[in-house]
């Protein structure tokens, strides 16, 4: 519902899940590189995502089918800057997923300028509290 | 030089680090609260900026005496979320500096939307290296 978001979409790529993105300009840390916040927004957004459609899978459904998936919300979120990461083009972010119990999924992300590994990143996602209320 | 950047703001609260954010209604992410990747981009630059004040001052600096402040990058980051984030209220990051060697600093930041602390951070900061060249 947020026009100005950044609106990731996550789909699955066989049992792992993918996220592509591409910077805008506004989000360089200086010229010709992109800010460490914006991968790390990536790589949470990314995380509950996956999750997101893991439980949904594992409750038979798939996205499409009509079935509301169910929410994450992020428990923690952990980046490991490994390579300056060039504006301009795509990223991507791919997730492999382990249950730690229904409600708790952990996602490691690798994220991807062109072939360069850029980042790693490790997010918990919980399903969201029902105190979480929407206004 | 980005226009459209979050220009956060850290200064010194006597041997601790302050950064303060007002969300704007794009950083939601269901509405009435604050999305995880602002959080995490806050305690990001807050964690960059504290080291750079604090070699900057150990080089026996202060902000605006005339000498250039070193700039940091980020190697890691950590974000423990403890509470959904209030939209339309200032954030607060409080940092707290340690030395790891002079190039490489760890910066502890709690987060807080008025008096409640919603998230807590890890960064360690290590200055830019002369490869990451500004072009």
């Amino acid at each position: 519902m947020n026009e100005d978001g950044h609106k990731f979409r996550t789909g699955w790529l066989d049992e792992r899940t993918v996220t592509v993105y591409k910077p805008k300009p506004e989000h360089m840390a200086i010229p010709g590189f992109v800010y460490g916040g914006l991968l790390a927004s990536l790589i949470d957004c990314h995380g509950t995502g996956s999750a997101a459609l893991a439980l949904h899978r594992k409750n038979g459904h798939e996205v499409g089918d009509g079935a509301e998936p169910p929410r994450f919300v992020t428990g923690s979120l952990h980046v490991d800057f490994l390579k300056p990461t060039p504006e301009g083009i795509p990223l991507k972010a791919v997730g492999t997923i382990h249950e730690i119990h229904p409600k708790k999924w952990r996602v490691e992300t690798e994220v991807f300028a062109g072939d360069t590994l850029c980042a790693k990143g490790e997010v918990i996602a919980v399903v969201m509290p029902s105190t979480f209320a929407v206004k």
